[in-house]
């Protein structure tokens, strides 16, 4: 516990355990991260709509005896505008949805509600979760992107406007934001929780996600959200690791390649044995197939508004004619190459406990006009994998070089127990190199 | 073509081409289904909400010339009330949900309404889509269970309200009431369709599926949802068939048995090879593991309801609280377990055209307190096999006895030209018995 940080930047965690030992309180903390809001929102345009500070501190005050009883009391969430919500408008950053106002909470609002969350308010999304940015910056560098799609969720853990957020996974949508931002970002095994209420873009890709500041949140929202007792584990230091450069992906900038060999410097002082991919032409082939069903699914998904095809940017329009066009038997194809590929890696790697990978090609770029390239996510995404994004690691100007863990299907929880294990390690060695 | 029948029983392709010709126009086609529903609807109780004679004929008259050069020409369609309708209400069969209305159409219902269908009302779900029936019955035999969950859709279709209709299964609940009510029933292979605006109940089971009372349209309906052209192509003889009895999956009644036997005997003297599963303890395997993963995957999509014990069933809360006692390894066991099945059978089924089993364990059940045993889906639904009921067969008293034919994932297109091949036959079959 870091009793040093102004009260906005704890962890979800660490804000727990400071109410329950009378070190601070539920409305201290509240107030900490609306003044953070309040002063940095000009700058950093992480909400697209929120309660204000009056209507937060109304909210939890009349409801306390629910709040301080319960298992989040009251601290507040971040939920990424492409996820319902049926007290606050869900736009999924379209004009075409100005003010829609959906009738139910997705389960996953619902589940953290019901928790003790308070839902401080919906973040920046891109449009449709696709690529059209919307207005937030990076908070490690108010010139560069944040990433995208969830640009809003990752800003505002970020800079610690609140300790945690909810986003959704396509493509990149949590995993690059998270490492652009430099949180803890976690895409959960497709099919691991409801998305029931999340707008979809692609039925064989979809995934929600979460960003935190540690992995013991990213933990605590998991039980959660599975409506499961959180339970204390240990960390789990991995015996081997699979060492995946990411070069047969697509472009690795030279900071980023940097940073992988200092990750499996750092592994393998600690004793973890690495291995490395027979080949990975594999990679390749699973970006090239993630564009195709991405494509195909979204033209079905965005039925709707394709009655408006004057309010959809150029660039979604352009994936739904891709999508229109793709013969059903390339798209089928594709589908089929993936589940291949996926068998094959599962039994690769049978014997190991994570592969490690770069989580974005390079730190954020410059510029407010695309959230970064998605090439580094497409592989796992495609392969539903759970994937977690730790920061620590820096260029040289101190700008975040996230890397990504990614687990077998379904092993999310020994996934986390690896991160957590990571974690620190990685901090520890971005200080040092600084 | 058949013009001895009357206007609200001819088939939705039939009715475009009786429209084509001039022999009939969509008004008289809305007129005949109108009638129809005013006639029975005191006594099948399909409709949860319907837009009434004048309001209907205001809609297709107020927008006509979009109608009439659409593809679907203004004809009516039913649609199961889990399915989001922004005109209508869409309460799930759940008195928390009473007077609920949608922000957005669901994707299938905006691409069927792009395509020119006339949204005619909200077919009668059970409790979201689980066990607890609403107010329908079997048309066939009003004392009857009409099935679940899909109740209206079915019913509707089959007693000649409207020609095709929307449904959902997670279980049984396109399949069972469609052999039930002696309608056509389509299930698409899982992730087929995008599932926007469809209530879930279980993500790793929930699947689209549709009522007609011809395969062709289905066919029509398909390519529409996947924004296909239609096109025309040839039924398929098959020339390998796995015959599945389904007794390993639980009780197959009597007259299900020489149902079976007469479909066997059909395919036989067609020169159609029939083989039959090395072993079939698999199918009770599969049975129970649909099971557990339903359980455990509805306690989290209704997360929001649980906020409202008082207005849930007691099946629906046994269903819950059963998912919420799972142990997670259960879960995972059994998803695993269904996916080692999954792999097995279709090796085994590599040059089979399409395996052929039961519907339902017999016709439907009297009463109208339970919907009837879902085992016969439940195995084919847990792998997300796509299936189609094909009516024809009956019982002595003349009830339906529907069987299913069952295909290869993503193979919906081959399936469904099988299906047409057979469903003559089986007509014929039908008929030549009584």
């Amino acid at each position: 516990m870091n009793n040093n940080k102004p009260a906005h930047f704890t962890s979800l965690t660490q804000a727990l355990q400071l109410i329950e030992s009378g070190q601070s309180s539920t409305e201290a903390i509240l107030q900490a991260c609306l003044e953070r809001i309040e002063e940095r929102e000009p700058e950093v345009g992480a909400w697209q709509y929120r309660l204000d500070t009056r209507a937060c501190l109304e909210l939890y005050r009349a409801n306390r005896a629910f709040y301080d009883n319960s298992l989040l009391k009251g601290l507040p969430i971040g939920i990424k505008d492409i996820i319902d919500t049926a007290d606050m408008p869900t736009e999924m950053g379209s004009p075409i949805h100005t003010g829609r106002r959906p009738v139910d909470d997705a389960s996953c609002v619902a589940l953290l509600r019901q928790a003790g969350g308070i839902i401080l308010g919906k973040t920046v999304t891109t449009e449709f979760a696709y690529f059209k940015p919307g207005k937030t910056a990076n908070p490690r560098d108010l010139t560069r992107t944040p990433g995208g799609s969830s640009s809003g969720s990752a800003a505002a853990v970020a800079d610690g406007m609140v300790p945690v957020a909810l986003g959704s996974q396509t493509a990149a949508s949590v995993i690059r934001p998270a490492a652009y931002c430099g949180t803890v970002g976690y895409v959960g095994t497709r099919g691991e929780f409801s998305l029931r209420g999340i707008q979809p873009l692609g039925q064989s890709l979809d995934s929600l996600g979460l960003f935190s500041r540690t992995v013991e949140d990213i933990e605590l929202l998991r039980a959660l959200l599975l409506r499961q007792t959180p339970v204390q584990t240990e960390a789990r230091k991995p015996r081997r690791i699979m060492l995946c450069r990411g070069e047969a992906a697509g472009e690795v900038e030279a900071d980023m390649a940097v940073a992988i060999e200092q990750a499996a410097a750092l592994l393998s002082r600690q004793g973890v044995e690495l291995i490395e991919p027979q080949d990975s032409a594999w990679l390749g082939a699973l970006v090239q197939h993630h564009g195709v069903i991405m494509a195909y699914e979204a033209a079905r998904n965005l039925a709707l508004e394709s009655a408006h095809p004057d309010l959809i940017s150029p660039a979604l329009q352009e994936l739904i004619d891709n999508g229109l066009k793709t013969p059903r038997s390339e798209y089928l194809a594709s589908l089929r190459a993936v589940a291949e590929i996926g068998t094959r890696l599962a039994q690769e790697c049978e014997a190991v406990d994570a592969i490690l990978a770069p989580a974005a090609p390079g730190v954020a770029p410059k510029g407010h006009e695309r959230t970064g390239a998605p090439h580094m996510s497409r592989p796992w995404q495609a392969l539903g994998l759970p994937v977690v994004t730790l920061p620590g690691l820096t260029d040289t100007a101190g700008l975040p070089l996230g890397i990504q863990l990614i687990g077998q299907a379904r092993s999310d929880d020994e996934l986390l127990r690896t991160a957590r294990w990571l974690a620190p390690l990685l901090t520890q060695a971005g200080t040092d190199q600084r």
